[in-house]
Parts: C-alpha cells; structure tokens; sequence
C-alpha cells in the first residue's frame, strides 16, 4: 500500500495550489505530455481520446443543421491575410511565419493559420455566384497556431486543436439566426455531453473577434471560481464579404455580398472537464464524453476463474452498449483503483473470488465514491442507470457551484470586495463605455465575460462611474 | 436538353486526354479546388466526405489491432530533424522552413512536419523506460508538408492528408509483424472497402522510405495501366532507436534500443477510386466508401404527391441503413441525372407520378447503367442487395482490368517494348543489383513497384543485365 499512497499523493491538493493540481491532474491522468518543441503540447492517447469524442458528438450535431465539412490550406499568403484591416490587426502579431519552401526563400511570406476566415472569403468569392449558391455552411476540423507566450496544457498553447464554422449567407437575419443557432448547439453540447453548464451571452466590443459585428460566447465556471470562455459564434455581418468582394446575383437580379458567421470551439474544452469535475483524487470524466466508462477491476486475479469473470462482465457490459477495460495489469488492486481515480473513468467495479462465489460485485462511482452492490446478472441493466444518474448529477453539482459562486455587484466597493475575496462570477451594471471596462480591468484584473441573453436590472447606474446602466454584464477573472 | 449535353461534354474522354479526364472528373464531381496558395488544394464537402469515410473505415480497423491516437507538434526544430542521417538527407530538401514566431526571429528554424517519425522518437525516448512499456502502438491522422513542385488533385500538392502509425517494440520480429499486419489491413481495405485489387510486396533498397530498414506497399493499377503507390508500411529495425537513444530496461534487467515501424495511406487513395473506378461520364464511387449510396430523383415533381413519395422512400431506405439523398432541385430530371453520374453516386431511383401510380421505381446502376425496375414496397430490401453486387462486380472488373494489363518480359528488348506500347505492370526478373534498376528507369522511364510477397521465376536471369536473377519484380510507370 506504501506505493498506493505516494502514486496518489503526487497529486497536489487543489485547495493548496489550483495551478499545481491542474498540471498534476493532466501529467497523472495521461493527457498530454511537453513535447521538446517549445510552447507545443502532445495529445496522449487518453488525451486525444477526449477529442475524438467531442468530434464525434459534435460532428453529428453540426451535420443535424446542414454543416458540411471541407479542409481548406495550411498556410494563408501575407498579403491575403491583410485584406480585412480588423482581422490582420488581431492576428499579425501572434502568427508563425514560413519564408523557405524547400531550399528556396518565398516570393511572398505565408503564415500558418491562426483561424482561416481569410481563406473562406477567398475561396467564398469564386464559389459563390447566384442566390441558389446560397447558403454555403462549411466547416473544418484542423490546428491552428498562434504564438503564445505562455504555455498551459488544453488551455494555452501554440498549436491547438480546434473546429471552425464558416458560413455565407443571402441575408442578414439568416446570419444572425445561423450565429445564435451554433452557439445553442455548443450551449447544449456543454450541458447535456460535458455536464458543464455555461452562461450564453454577447461579448462587450472591447472583447469580440477581430473583424466581428457581434460575437456570442458561452462562459463557464471552473472550480476555481475563474471563467473560461468555452464557445464563440460571430456575426460578421457583411464586413468580409466587402473587402474580400463576396457577391452574389440575386432573384431581382442584382448583385449583392454575402452575410457571414464564423463560430469555434477549441481542445480547451478539455481543460474545462478538468477544473469543472476533476477533484484532489485527479479528473472526473462525466459518462457520456468518457473514452472508457467502465474500468472492471479483477481482485486476487491469480484464483481460478477470476479473470474469465471479469472478461464475461466486460462483454456482457460492452454489449449493453459501454464502453469498458478490464484491468488485468500485474498491479496490485489497491493501485489500479488509484488509477481508475485518477484518469476519471466513471466506474470501477471490483470482482474478487468471494464476490464470485456469491453472484455480486461491487461497483464504485467515481465522483462520489458510493459503493453499491449489486448482483453479477444485474449489471448489464443497472450500470448504464448509474453513469446515467451520475451524468445528471455531474450537471447538477456544477450548476450549483457555479450558482453559489455567482455574486451581484451594486457599487464599485462591492464590486473589487468581490473580485478581490470571492472568486466566481460577479453581475454588475454597466454603461457601455470601454472606458470603464478598462478601469475594472485595471483595478481588478477582471474582464467582462458577456452581456448575458438573460438581461436583469440589479440597479440603474453603471458599478463603475454612475452614470445610467445600459446592461447587466457577468465579469471576472479568467484564463 | 441542350444544357445537359453540355454540362456532359465538359469532361473530356479518358481515351482522348487521360490527364484532362482526371482533372475534368475532380472538378465536375466537386471533389477538391484549387485555392489562391499556389501548391495548396481545398476539399470540398464531395471529396471531404470521401476522406471522412475512409478514416472512419481503417481507424475502426486500426483500433481493432490495438492502434491508439495521439497528436503531435506540426513543427520539427532543425535538429531535431537532422538527427537520424538517411532521414534528414530524405526530407530536408523538400520541407516549408518557419523562421519567424509572431514578431521575432526564431533562435532555431522548424520546419512544417513532412512526416513525424523525428517527433514520435523525441517522444518515445521519454516514454519508454520498462518492457511493460512496451509496444507503443500509436497513430495520428493530420496533414503533412511537402515542397512539390507540380500539384495535380489528391495526387501531388504541397499539403496532403495522411495517417501516420509509429510503432516501439521489445524485439526485431514484433516489430516485423507490425509492419506487415498493417500493409495487410491497408490490403485488405482497399480490396473489401474501396473495391481496388492491390499487390502486396516490399520495396527494393531504392525505392524504400529514408531511414528504413524494409518498406512494404501495396501498388494498385490505375486505369491508364500506370501504377499508383495507395499505401505504405516500414521497418525501421533499430536505427532510429539508437540515432534517438531510445531504450528501455528488459525482464532480465539489461538496456536494450527498441524497434520501430511507421505506416501510412494519404489522400491519394481517392485519386486512386478516381483512376480505377471513373468513367467518361464521371465519378463511380463504391457503394461501400460514397457518402451517398442512393440519389432518389423525382420526376414531375410538381405534381402532386411525387415529392412527398420521394421523401417516404428516403426515410425507408435510410431506415434500411442506406445514404440517400432526395434531389428536389428545380433542375430537369436530365440534368439531375447527369449530375448522379458526374458525382458518382452508385444508384439512383427515378420516381415520376405514373411509376407512384403503379407502385413501381425505376433503379439505374452508375457503373452498368442497368435499369432495374423494382416494387416501390420492395426498394428497402432490393437496393441493399443491388449496392452488394456492384461493391463486388467493380473489384472483380478493376481486377480483370489489372491482370489484363499485367504483363511478362523475359528478356530487355521484349521488355522495353511492353513499356513503350502494352500501359500496365511488367513482371520481369532482376538481379538485385541498383545499377540495372537505375537503367530500366533512363531507357523506359519505368520503376520497381515491388518485389511481390507471392514470387514466382519466370526466367533465371535478370531482364537488364543478363546475371543471374535474384527476384521477381513488378515494374511500371507510376504516379
């Protein structure tokens, strides 16, 4: 037991170090490793096998609304990228760039994409002739690189793993709907897939994409009490299709540019699974996402028919429509419970000779470590009722976190008391003016994290300078 | 009618302009673009949708040997890439350079990964430590860089979209297996799922990949009678173990360097359905790898119930477990045919108001073009049946069309006249000595596919220089 301990102890307690327990969580739960590329991750099989699933759940939602999927090119030519002034001010100085294709300088430097809206609009302009062109509802799943300082796994780093939407519309209004409709798809996604409620809201202008008319943001909680921007969606309106020259002949004959969205979400959704769910044991994976949700554990596995148990309840769970490992390693039981806890499998279930003899196992959920006992034949029926109830659960805890840590600002005093000593969501008033989200950011390092689509008014004046409040914003700190 | 002839004649006939054909059947099926990077294509959702299903094919083949994804940096530090010296010699000539990260100069150049396995090593020397380490069976689909200097779609660009399987293991003759284990599951896809009959067999030292002990390939027969390499699968032995320093302690506690494999199959393979399959009409794609199996096409269809009947059928063969597509554009039927045709779709079920009167459909095969009328009651058993037999007959046809076109020299004067005037592959003897490969290739412009597994002697000398024979080739010109 002496090597349990120490195997489990390497996790640092969140409450003493959030930034160590994360860091733990992911080096323990096997989820990515530094990679000798600096400011580059890699994705380690369980890892990656978190992306894979959210691809799966979310491919199949998108293709529901008619997206289809494309690959456009890796690199985008300089001085296509400067075609939308907003869009290169943004991006230009955090790009990576190639001058050299084979042994030969460039006639014209490239840059790896950061985002490929510039390489839609060009492609957009030859594509899109007539209204009956329209819409064009394309997305891709690809990297992209951005030159990041700092390094943080699934949270920041200079390559990321990401999907993005972009679409090209006849109107405005069918812009705006697809803009809002994708952000519900991810909204939904979060709650229903990663047990991660979210806050659904419009970015002040200070903090929308460059070159957007609008953008639309899902905001979660972490445990922590910081946000993370979860989901974008953006309207551009018609701003690309201007400075790219995206039109189309419509029904009356005439022509007109396109409406255009663009909408993404990145592998930091991953780190949200971590800080939302995961505990001092390592991470929590809610059913539905996890790559294994079954980890059978054999006990005394060397006794005669222990191990050919083990793999009958596997098959038996596998075809109830689970997804389950049997752990028959040389490690000791107590190690691969660690194990299991620590890499967030949903549940274990232990089955030892007496628990044979008798016809029962024991099964044990990660979040809460209930132990229920069950008969062998039952499992097959039982288990997918407990990962469902435990799905449900997951939600529910981290909504009320979430709402516990959810304060209301009505002055200025109030505001930075709560920034400074309650971490979590702070609702306060606002006039409109960047000049006081500049202030607060100063002051308090918290930035706004949306004008929620839920608006109430908690007083009449702006909690920063007084004058008249225009709408309610949810701030704090974020990563 | 007029506009459905010329929409026909835009593709050139395979007989007149095989090149031209090729480029007019990618364009008029809507495959791929070409985009304003020069070298740089874009899939579009026809030829996407192709790539997704062959990935959904082999990963679920691929995970049932045991196979794990991961994800790797897109950039190569320079020397790191130089670190293993056939490697380096292979692929720096032919890299994209990045020299910049945002606004400074980079202290070291890294190029755009031609191919990874410099990275899985500067991984594995980290990860492996202990036999019980071992193998690593992992695998990631991604794009990959490589300077060319022609493009033609899916068969030459400068981005290409690939899987790369790297492999560690305790022992020469496991990693040996590995490699052959894939070049069959590669065989065995193209042959069961792609209907693209292929010779297994292991590249000569020439034509082998940089840094490889033995590659093997599958090379399939284009119908041109030029050969495509669809696949490839290397040993490594032990070279880039030692070159890396990756090593792991074995059961009897000595350091030993681990053996290691890496294979891959691009997008090329849908140049091949193209090649093998296409006619002058178009795209014919498999039933078992098109995105859409069955184009119901209503005709009248502004009369009553035609649309709506088109619709019932759809649901009842997608019920059927069949990808169907109702084309209810406002184009005549004409048109919609041709455009079945161009795309490839395997099937298509016209429906007009007097066939709904009489309960009956008409089904077109793409490749026969047979005219089956069936029971409208009967389409959701029937079809599945018909997609089986064309999945079959189009091998059975591709396979006559290779050994029809497979041919045997037995000396250098009959040889050179099969190249020049018989397209196709040349069985013909070889000593084993480079100098005649490198002669063959000057006076006929014909390579070594391969040595095939299955060797047989079809003369005692080499068909070059006259020695004696050491192995039976398959020679040929290829893509």
């Amino acid at each position: 037991m002496a090597q349990d301990k120490k195997f489990v102890e390497q996790i640092t307690s969140m409450k003493d170090d959030f930034a160590q327990w994360y860091t733990d969580v992911v080096k323990k739960a096997e989820l990515m490793g530094y990679s000798s590329v600096k400011g580059f991750m890699i994705f380690k099989p369980a890892g990656y096998a978190i992306w894979e699933n959210i691809q799966k759940e979310l491919d199949a939602r998108f293709k529901e609304t008619g997206v289809q999927n494309v690959y456009m090119p890796l690199f985008i030519p300089e001085s296509l990228l400067e075609r939308e002034k907003d869009h290169v001010e943004g991006f230009a100085p955090e790009v990576a760039w190639v001058t050299m294709g084979g042994l030969n300088k460039l006639p014209e430097r490239m840059c790896v994409r950061p985002t490929s809206e510039t390489l839609f609009c060009d492609f957009y302009k030859d594509e899109v002739e007539s209204y009956r062109d329209l819409p064009k509802v394309y997305n891709q799943w690809c990297s992209v690189v951005r030159w990041e300082k700092e390094t943080r796994p699934f949270l920041r780093s200079r390559e990321f793993l990401w999907q993005e939407g972009h679409t090209a519309h006849a109107t405005f209004e069918e812009a705006e709907e697809r803009t809002q409709q994708m952000l519900n798809v991810y909204a939904n996604f979060c709650e229903e897939v990663l047990a991660i409620p979210v806050v659904k809201g419009r970015k002040t202008d200070k903090e929308k994409f460059a070159g957007a008319e609008a953008t639309y943001t899902i905001e979660a909680l972490m445990h922590d009490g910081k946000a993370l921007q979860s989901g974008t969606s953006h309207n551009f309106g018609d701003g690309f299709a201007k400075a790219f020259g995206i039109q189309y002949t419509d029904k009356d004959n005439t022509l007109k540019h396109v409406y255009q969205t663009s909408w993404g979400v990145t592998t930091r959704l991953i780190g949200a699974l971590i800080m939302v769910h995961g505990d001092d044991s390592g991470l929590v994976l809610p059913p539905r996402i996890a790559p294994i949700q079954v980890d059978v554990v054999p006990v005394m596995q060397k006794k005669e028919g222990v191990l050919e148990k083990a793999a009958e309840v596997a098959e038996s769970l596998r075809a109830a429509g689970l997804r389950v490992k049997v752990d028959d390693s040389d490690k000791n039981p107590g190690w691969k419970f660690s194990e299991q806890e620590m890499r967030g499998i949903p549940v274990r279930v232990e089955l030892g000779p007496r628990d044979i003899a008798e016809g029962k196992a024991v099964v044990v959920r990660r979040d809460t470590r209930e132990k229920i006992t069950l008969a062998i034949d039952e499992l097959a029926t039982k288990l997918p009722e407990i990962l469902d109830t435990m799905q449900k659960e997951l939600l529910e805890r981290a909504r009320a976190h979430r709402d516990e840590h959810t304060y209301e600002a009505h002055n200025y005093e109030e505001f930075k008391d709560i920034v400074a000593n309650k971490p979590g969501f702070v609702k306060a008033m606002w006039c409109g003016d960047q000049a006081c989200e500049d202030k607060i950011k100063e002051d308090t390092t918290a930035t706004s994290r949306c004008m929620p689509f839920e608006q109430e008014s908690i007083s009449d004046v702006c909690v920063c300078c007084g004058k008249p409040a225009k709408k309610l914003v949810y701030w704090g700190k974020a990563y």
